[in-house]
């Protein structure tokens, strides 16, 4: 691989998601030459995903060049590359491009769909993870109103004008109010030869609340968004088995040709790593994030988990926690070269929030909570000011704004062709 | 298929490019019903769709959900699919949903690429005619930059960061000078790694002058634009034939690992017409645009052509063709529910333009020519008022002066992957 050999320690990084970027952001790279993996050449803003699964926004809003994001950064090498396994003892990881040493590795990884073991819903579903996914399930929507239109079954109509989420977190509430606000501002001015009312959005949640990493005053406001939206909310309801046409489950049996999974997430870490895993698949760290067992290798982000007594299965998922974990490793390095010694992590919970529909969203600060408008408000925010560059706030501001004043959302073109359920999975 | 059955004559509409989509905005459709087919549920605004491909403006800009357009639209039905076929004695239409009886058709098919007969460039050059190909071209110039880090092939990796266009109109000169610009001012703060100098932009002309549809100065003027922005000009030089690494000519050999097509053009009627067609196989038509041999079966736009003494092989297959074409039908169709005579069609020819890059254009007027700041200030304003809405004025606005103030363009993504040659043509 065409890496120049330099006299500094060389950091090789995996992934480019929240976790990862953040790293290389925080890091002196006078001190360190830096080489990131990614198999995409893109960031990817993922808490706007469902907007772009939605037609609310278009890819280029909420990623971002990962060459642009470092383009003033010294001795940083960028290659657009699948790492497919490392080996630990030798410091070698083996890509596509080739193999490359390392004096210190960052698994930055992140997480996948997890489905649990049930074949048939990984077949048929569609999940939501990558950006990809998000404009494959964006497609599939659309084409299936164009079908439903020359179909004469009417059974056969409305399972393609219907849809099961399974899952009710945050990807899965917010998916389905914004599908809630296309059934009612969007799709019966376009499809004036279908009746609109026809379509059913489910969501199936197997707890007994939605949101159930946030209060239970905002799992309650957010099911009374849901519900006044016309969304169908199912509670202890635990996803069996799913044919393409009807999911099966605990209790009833519902009909959708589209059916969304966001009920479960896994770690992914690279081949190769002789750490030890948690149940769902993520990296054991200590509060340093580095791997048991190593001593140059380090995970941080979903991928990671550092279990304690009060977070048994280690720190959620989210974005959040990512971000801290990628600055402070970066600051902990840039420690190190100073030959002072690393701090250990903490997470800050800054509050937790959730948006599902115009003018409706919840937000959970440590002390309060509070939903409806001004936490919408302040949703908007903090998403617009979370995202990377001031262009993409202006992108995504004027798409906003417009389809606040016309009730109308920008986009809905069918770009890719997934025409049949077993071409879903790219 | 499901259409109503009513007590209007039924126009079947094929194509949503500019004249179709043209067509069905004249037409009062209190007097006709209008089924209209398109194999995508948008049109696309073609004169920008270089920018999608060098990675300047994202799709969502310059296409448009036909379904908007029309959802004001009386009696009017819009149905993505592909027309297979025509029976004109019959009056049915054969498609990928169904078939469906017509009183009217018009047919706006458009145009694609024309390889006149050479297979290889057929099969290895990326054309540039469909959105879809656009996108494909912005992957793949991507794609070969991060591949051409990688390979420690010299002559590989000229060829992987070098590109020949072939074909000086109007679309081959705008992708050049956006080619020229991203060497200029992106690409070589994304890729530090390589020697961006070695990026090579050749230009094929057949003729002895770039943009030969415009006047001389204008020529004149595009080709010493393009000269000082780096780019290759090679006038008189046809191309023979390329096998993916080297473009063969009558005169010398160029090697690119991406070739780009846009030295033809040729109408796309849907089968089962018996007409005549001319060489580019164009359907000829009357002063109406009334498919010769028909009474109820028209055509307009690029697809159809009423050779003359003036314009022997029939007008230009440009936009406002199409567009005055489409409004001239509509309007035709308009006195005929009012048992009035149709009028015949008459071009009015408003002036022609193209832009090279950062403050260079050139305008051809029917009285004078110029190029240069005021040319190009003229072609963005002009592209900016032809866009089909607000909001896609608002975005494209946007970011053009991001670009312009920044030195830098807004998107470049690879969403698409399309690792092989064979894989291209999709």
């Amino acid at each position: 691989m065409n890496i120049p050999h330099i006299d500094l320690p060389r950091i090789v990084v995996i992934g480019c998601g929240f976790a990862g970027l953040k790293f290389v952001k925080s890091i002196n790279s006078k001190k360190y030459q830096i080489v990131l993996f990614d198999k995409n050449n893109y960031h990817t803003f993922q808490p706007l995903m469902y907007q772009v699964a939605s037609a609310g926004l278009e890819p280029d809003s909420i990623v971002y060049p990962i060459r642009k994001v470092f383009n003033r950064k010294k001795n940083f090498h960028f290659r657009m590359a699948q790492v497919h396994q490392i080996d630990g003892e030798q410091n070698i990881v083996y890509t596509s491009i080739g193999s490359l040493s390392f004096d210190y590795l960052v698994m930055a990884t992140g997480a996948d769909s997890n489905f649990f073991g049930m074949k048939n819903i990984e077949k048929y579903s569609m999940p939501m993870k990558s950006l990809v996914e998000a404009l494959n399930l964006r497609s599939v929507i659309l084409q299936n109103f164009e079908k439903a239109i020359h179909t004469s079954d009417l059974n056969e109509r409305e399972a393609l004008m219907s849809f099961v989420i399974v899952g009710g977190g945050a990807t899965g509430v917010e998916l389905a109010g914004a599908l809630a606000e296309l059934k009612k501002y969007i799709l019966p001015k376009d499809y004036p030869d279908l009746d609109i009312r026809r379509m059913q959005i489910h969501i199936v949640q197997g707890g007994d609340r939605l949101l159930p990493a946030m209060s239970q005053k905002s799992s309650d406001n957010s099911e009374s968004f849901l519900r006044k939206m016309g969304v169908n909310v199912w509670l202890n309801v635990r996803a069996k088995d799913y044919d393409g046409h009807a999911l099966y489950t605990n209790d009833e049996t519902y009909y959708a040709k589209t059916l969304i999974w966001t009920a479960g997430v896994k770690g992914v870490p690279t081949k190769g790593l002789k750490a030890d895993f948690t149940s769902s698949n993520r990296i054991l760290v200590d509060e340093f994030n580095r791997v048991k067992g190593y001593e140059n290798i380090f995970s941080i982000g979903d991928v990671a988990a550092c279990p304690s007594e009060e977070e048994p299965y280690g720190l959620p998922m989210l974005a959040s926690v990512a971000v801290q974990q990628g600055v402070k490793l970066g600051k902990n390095f840039n420690l190190l070269a100073k030959e002072k010694e690393m701090k250990a992590f903490v997470y800050k919970d800054k509050g937790t929030m959730a948006t599902i529909g115009r003018n409706l969203a919840v937000v959970d600060m440590k002390s309060f909570q509070f939903g409806g408008w001004i936490a919408w408000l302040m949703w908007m925010f903090i998403h617009l000011m979370l995202l990377v560059d001031f262009r993409s706030r202006l992108v995504v501001f004027v798409n906003w704004a417009w389809s606040y004043l016309c009730y109308d959302k920008g986009t809905r073109l069918i770009v890719r062709k997934v025409s049949d359920k077993t071409e879903k999975k790219i």
